[in-house]
């Protein structure tokens, strides 16, 4: 874990340094991922077949390549009541954030009588990939699946590998909860490949979103404009800027619950109160012991953790700017102030008695964010990455006498003489 | 040209030929990208001076790598006046347009107490590519360069090359209406391999717009997640939905419109009415030996252009949809019935009077739009690709006591106990 303060002589560098660090993979594992899609584009289902078999170690023809509905239905109804109110309230809570997402169409006449407008449709087939293994979360199902299901995507498509054939009865009733349409028990860049391109039983989709390895990543990204996909996201993040009036334990807790996600996330506390920071630094020395992901969490701290002590808190918020965070605490009694000196976060948890982790799962907006600086660009997942919008115009004769000649002189100066010709002779009559 | 009629037997299987044929270079041009982008992120600036040397055959040194606004203002001012008044009144359209775009902000409390919302916020650097050669066209300058100031840009950079040191004086003056900050006389993979990672002189940026040619669409897509981009783009075409009822000759100048623009763009014409075929085919032919870009326009229309004769107008519709067209026109008497069955679509031109060309310039919406079937997931250029949204949410004890014992299960039952302790260790208390 680095400490660094802000009246360091060396800070200036220092804290470049922990801007510029990248915690992404750099596996090369771009060759791999072209022999895999064009696999699949030419031989479809029998290379599926073989890719799960050799990665999954499964034979899709023994074990099913569709989860069937009944499934679904069974493992809902086998939950735990208290988890399915859970996921319920969650699914609730999400529908009514991205609900208020939908955008307005638009349609006007202008001064000049030309008519104007907008029109958004949703995506009609849509694919999500969940993974299989340690990130295997419902959570993940309802934050992808639900803006897709709010925005009118038709058929919804799930993929995700079983390992063996497993698979993790709360992905299935997450998957029945947000509408999900079918479940493939694939995985990996060969799922990717078969949602773009389609195969013999898998019909290709128009948008893939949700997390994945370095390969699904790398999948998606080789066939960006093939199909639309979500943002490239790499190790999860926060950034907590805390008061010394705030209880260590809780801000312990909150840098810990991204440190248990992964050896590559990273947690970083800015504080105006050094002994504020120490007591943190001590409890969550003390709280990694009586974790279960207490590896991980400890591999993260020590590796990407960092703590910086500031002269105030508000001296903290152009540093935060630089980091772009994905998720952004501010544990102080005014965080209304810090948060307008907020210009790059993916999602911003203001005041004391809101965990980052509330937004994992229940809060409504989406837990889908930009990583590793992107924050600068990108937005969190919503129910525009399900939609697209087509643009019209129409003219009657005035207006087209109206605006016309300018076109017509531009369409000169660029050298296109068939698209001065399609208008001028419209001016003519 | 292709001629099919949706009375013919073997019609389903041609035209899901027509459908499904690819337009888009094959160049693999991935491995001259990647060693590129790795010169520049290394060597910076020496890099590229030497690849604008190897390609463009000019000294940056000599000919200055930025082309300063003294010289923009000059061309401006150089401009014939009907000219000039064409792009200020295209420039004022076009904003106006994009002006409405602008997504509102949210901040709201729900009945659990719980402050959700969401913030949108300008991209703070922006990058827009704009093409030497045939393909300088001012109109690229408005289209790309004015969603992002309407968007809030605080600094917009323009890259194009400057092939022997020329530079087409149309394009400086559109720089200039549109509120470009720098113009830097660099271009190909080198220029967005500059944009995203920096130089010694070029600043980065945070998102890249802007068409060009293979490597410079390769080096966007290779460079996406380290900065942002807009679409992958491809060929463009044009679908032409038409009744007896037009004149022919101004339907045919319609479609060589987009036949002009590249031997790879392709026009296709509906119409419920054989002989207008035939006199529109006739109208084409004739009126190609009229163009400056003949060739281009004859190879395109030979290659790529089709007419298709359906019972009416209506059974055109679901064909329309399977092609997604960047540009579709509905030329009859009631667009707005068929408009009502349109799915995915660019930008759609309604009425006989409502040329393409119109909105390639001054209409309003833009006309950076999804070729080669995106349309079915992707977008028009707007203001949103130069903004991005922080989500927020705020919890006092009592909105936490509401939906903190949900999350605590579920992060639970994911198996990560820090998020259940997050926000437990606020339940207590």
């Amino acid at each position: 874990m680095l400490k660094l303060s802000t009246s360091d002589p060396g800070f200036d560098r220092d804290f470049a340094a922990l801007v510029n660090a990248r915690r992404e993979s750099d596996a090369d594992v771009a060759r791999d991922v072209r022999t895999i899609i064009a696999s699949v584009r030419d031989e479809g289902d029998s290379a599926i077949a073989a890719f799960t078999k050799k990665f999954d170690h499964h034979d899709l023809n023994e074990t099913g390549w569709r989860i069937e509905k009944t499934d679904w239905i069974a493992a809902y109804e086998g939950l735990d009541p208290a988890l399915r109110d859970a996921l319920e309230l969650a699914a609730t809570r999400i529908a009514a954030y991205h609900e208020k997402q939908k955008p307005a169409d638009s349609d006007t006449i202008d001064s000049a009588g030309v008519r104007l407008g907008a029109r958004w449709n949703a995506i009609q087939h849509a694919g999500i990939y969940i993974p299989g293994g340690r990130a295997a979360y419902p959570s993940s199902v309802l934050m992808n699946a639900i803006p897709a299901k709010v925005a009118g995507v038709e058929r919804l498509v799930m993929v995700t590998p079983t390992p063996k054939g497993e698979i993790n009865p709360l992905v299935l009733a997450a998957a029945h909860i947000a509408g999900v349409d079918e479940i493939w028990r694939v995985g990996g860049a060969q799922a990717i490949a078969a949602l773009a391109y389609g195969t013999g039983r898998i019909a290709a989709v128009d948008v893939i979103t949700g997390p994945g390895n370095a390969w699904v990543a790398e999948a998606k990204r080789q066939l960006y404009g093939v199909v639309g996909i979500d943002m490239v996201a790499g190790p999860s993040e926060i950034v907590v800027v805390a008061d010394g009036r705030n209880d260590p334990e809780w801000i312990a807790a909150d840098l810990l619950s991204q440190s248990e996600h992964d050896p590559t996330s990273q947690s970083i506390l800015f504080t105006d109160n050094a002994s504020f920071a120490e007591r943190v630094a001590d409890a969550v020395d003390l709280q990694i012991g009586q974790l279960s992901t207490a590896r991980v969490a400890r591999d993260s701290w020590d590796a990407n953790g960092a703590i910086i002590v500031t002269a105030d808190l508000m001296e903290a918020m152009p540093l935060v700017d630089r980091l772009a965070p994905e998720h952004l605490e501010l544990a102080c009694d005014d965080p209304q102030a810090l948060f307008d000196r907020v210009r790059h976060a993916g999602s911003v948890f203001l005041g004391r008695h809101t965990p980052e982790a509330i937004g994992d799962y229940v809060a409504g907006p989406n837990h889908v964010l930009p990583t590793g600086r992107r924050a600068r660009f990108a937005s969190g997942l919503s129910v525009l990455d399900f939609m697209k919008r087509t643009s019209f115009l129409q003219c009657d004769e005035a207006a087209l006498a109206a605006i016309g000649p300018a076109a017509v002189a531009l369409a000169e100066a660029e050298g296109l003489p068939a698209h001065a010709r399609s208008v001028a002779l419209r001016l003519t009559k």
